[in-house]
């Protein structure tokens, strides 16, 4: 068990970090001591906002000696409860926000070094200035930190091209359970100096390490982009033109959404001032995106390409945005769903994986295995199909108590689609983490073999149990 | 320590292995009982050669019952005599080979699943009968095996283009040191169910699991390849134009190996039926490799980009190889490169990587710190430029007794050259791994923090220590 933190551990961190660096001011912590959903409310003996690599290893050291938890946090903006402390008040939130630098950017490497605590909308815009770009973006950019994104691998709409998180981490800084700062931040492509702690601390949520900076890779900034709207018949068939569109322009690609006619329903209802890029009803709708050189370029390929699937018949219908601002207007239905859904009633949100070729079957084979044990409930697959990722909600029946329904029906209805996934190979959490909110149900449905693994990790590397315990692993 | 293997324990694996899968004879064993290089040479108790993952796990959890080591091996090809049993004769050699089918090869997902005992150069085959790619290629690829491609995160002459072994590798199924099988071959693109396995295991040398199969991504068979020989006067320059073409015509390139003049010259010296590309003698050389959809397409872009660079002054000279037997040519001056070094007499020889960037510095600046305290001493830096990732030799002054200057000397020359290594934030290993050989060296040189936390790993996942004890790390 961790201890609560003496009178004098907390005069001692109050001296390290000065009054900035130190609160137990109940309204300045408690923003962050809720999760941005308001799902998950814990508390804490102290809020700590180091500005340095330095002082996050000296508060690591005074914690590892009196045996105090310590809860690393970015932005609050994740969504499995994995920086909100417990309830039991002896935790200390350890907020990053302050080690904000944006440290070097190297043009010709193409590469940064960024804090913990950049937001990644303000990264963005710095890496811009120097003509590049940080190929990752989802809907928190204007809260999300560079540290939360690394901890947690995240994902978002550009994974297609460019890859989660981890696959433009090129180098980390973090201060390990024992204080000592691992200094990783060279960007070497090759090392083979044994177990790669890069990987291990990317997607650890903070229970192995707190990653104070990263090694970034950028990409020179696209100079035009271009987007289709399609209408399609199936989700065997967007994965069919998925498969075309990767052989003919594969590296241009940057997203390839799925969206139900569900969904889009949805947003048309809910999202003031939008509308369906094409007006017939189709039953599944692909957002993709192309990225390149020039607007002619990009332009011409998506009408080739486009023109020769809809003349084979494996598209419906499509539309070709016209400028920036069509491009935007179809991203803003897709980036809409959740609001949209939020205003139509409570739902089950999963977010799943599988392997990309089995994604069509998934979506195709859940909603009949969920009606035939759950009649009525609505099943809506969205997302990012060339990554095998949906999220995979479920809502009541029409007509139905909706919070009653889900609170009789919510566990069983989950544990039908997890067991799906896991039987197609898939993961029961695709990009959002584990945190406080998967935990148990990772402990209950992992193989034995991986979660014997990861608690072998997490003794060996934080023994005393003191880096955000609770989450992740019991 | 770990113990002897008893009559009764031996008795169990000869009856679980068959007489196929289980020999104590001496001359069945001894050729891989001594690494490839002919530098380390062990004993074992007895070879295993199970045929399933089943009987791979049957033998781990046999031997960790008795507290017993295994030493996992492939095609004992390794470069660090990480795969050679310790002198004791208490181990186990572990033979991955008989595990040798390509169990499924998926076309429209351009994967395969491989088990550990496949032999590169037959992977490599078998991808082509189906129009693919295994895009890592090596010296070795005759003999190295998937498994060990896999435990070493193999580099070679694709990195540039494709990464390590660590980027293709898509799934991983492993035996655990609790005997345990963790089944991660599913080729899942996101996945956050915490600690990432797969790029724990890859890399790892056997000390945490035996990787008994992996999930490979493929790549469409290139159409065509041209290959380029420049003259260029300086790694710097070398590097501006590896940026130059990266930003060109990057997608297509392969292949960016840099060869200092010594190297050639040997070569043509020692090697038969070899030819300088170019005639006049130049300071240094780059090999370069363009893949793409058509003959014209990579020719034509290699004339227009090396032509530039011509009439900028960036570079000396260039020869572009006019067919497949030309490239072949060119190639061959680069791979006989150890060959005419050994034949020139005895060498000290470092695999080190620093961040790309780096790399020329320390290519330009290392030979003056190696003469100033060695007078003499002749460096030769030649391979993965774009990598950072150069093979640094040292050979004693002309006319010296070469041996006797290595035993003198070599230690502290090789201190010097990883000191220089060190300081560019660079790695001591690049892609050979740590093994026996750098065991010593490592706990030596690398920082307290990371050495803490890969003990930390290991203690964790194998606390008895009995897969591949003393290697890696003691």
């Amino acid at each position: 068990m961790t201890r609560a933190p003496s009178p004098a551990l907390l005069d001692a961190l109050a001296k390290l970090l000065g009054p900035k660096g130190y609160t137990t001011d109940a309204d300045i912590m408690a923003p962050w001591l809720t999760d941005w959903r308001g799902k998950y409310t814990g508390r804490a003996a102290a809020m700590l906002s180091p500005g340095s690599t330095e002082e996050v290893a000296a508060i690591v050291r005074l914690c590892a000696d009196a045996g105090v938890a310590l809860v690393p946090q970015g932005g609050n903006s994740g969504m499995v409860g994995g920086a909100t402390p417990d309830v039991g008040g002896n935790q200390l939130l350890l907020s990053l926000r302050r080690m904000n630098r944006v440290r070097s950017i190297d043009t010709s490497a193409r590469s940064a070094v960024a804090e913990a605590g950049v937001i990644l909308e303000t990264f963005h815009h710095e890496a811009l200035t120097h003509g590049l770009r940080f190929p990752l973006t989802l809907g928190g950019k204007g809260s999300a930190t560079i540290g939360g994104l690394v901890s947690t691998n995240a994902g978002g709409t550009q994974v297609l091209r460019h890859g989660t998180m981890r696959a433009l981490v090129a180098g980390i800084e973090a201060v390990l359970p024992d204080g000592s700062i691992f200094d990783g931040l060279a960007p070497l492509k090759k090392d083979n100096r044994g177990y790669d702690l890069r990987h291990l601390l990317c997607g650890a949520e903070g229970t192995l390490g707190i990653v104070t900076a990263a090694t970034l890779h950028l990409v020179p900034a696209a100079a035009a982009r271009r987007t289709a709207w399609i209408a399609i018949d199936t989700p065997h068939r967007a994965l069919l033109l998925l498969r075309q569109l990767d052989a003919s322009i594969g590296r241009e690609l940057e997203g390839f959404e799925i969206i139900p006619h569900g969904c889009l329903d949805a947003v048309l209802r809910h999202i003031p001032q939008t509308r369906a890029p094409i007006a017939a009803k189709h039953p599944w709708y692909v957002l993709a995106e192309l990225a390149g050189a020039s607007d002619q370029a990009v332009g011409d390929a998506l009408e080739r390409e486009l023109g020769a699937a809809l003349d084979a018949g494996l598209i419906l219908d499509v539309v070709i945005a016209k400028n920036d601002r069509e491009s935007d207007d179809f991203w803003r239905l897709r980036d809409s769903i959740s609001e949209a859904e939020r205003a139509e009633g409570p739902a089950l949100q999963h977010d799943v994986s599988v392997p990309v070729n089995l994604m069509p079957t998934f979506i195709a084979d859940n909603p009949a295995r969920l009606t035939a044990a759950f009649p009525g409930a609505r099943a809506l697959s969205f997302g990012h199909l060339g990554d095998g990722n949906v999220h995979h909600h479920v809502q009541p029946p029409v007509g139905a108590d909706g919070p009653a329904w889900l609170a009789k029906h919510g566990t069983a209805v989950s544990r039908l689609v997890y067991a799906h996934v896991i039987e197609l190979g898939g993961s029961i959490s695709a990009e959002h983490g584990i945190g406080q909110m998967k935990r148990d149900l990772l402990a209950e449905l992992d193989s034995p073999a991986r979660l014997a693994a990861l608690r072998g990790i997490k003794a060996g590397l934080d023994p005393a149990g003191l880096f955000n315990p609770g989450k992740l692993i019991a």
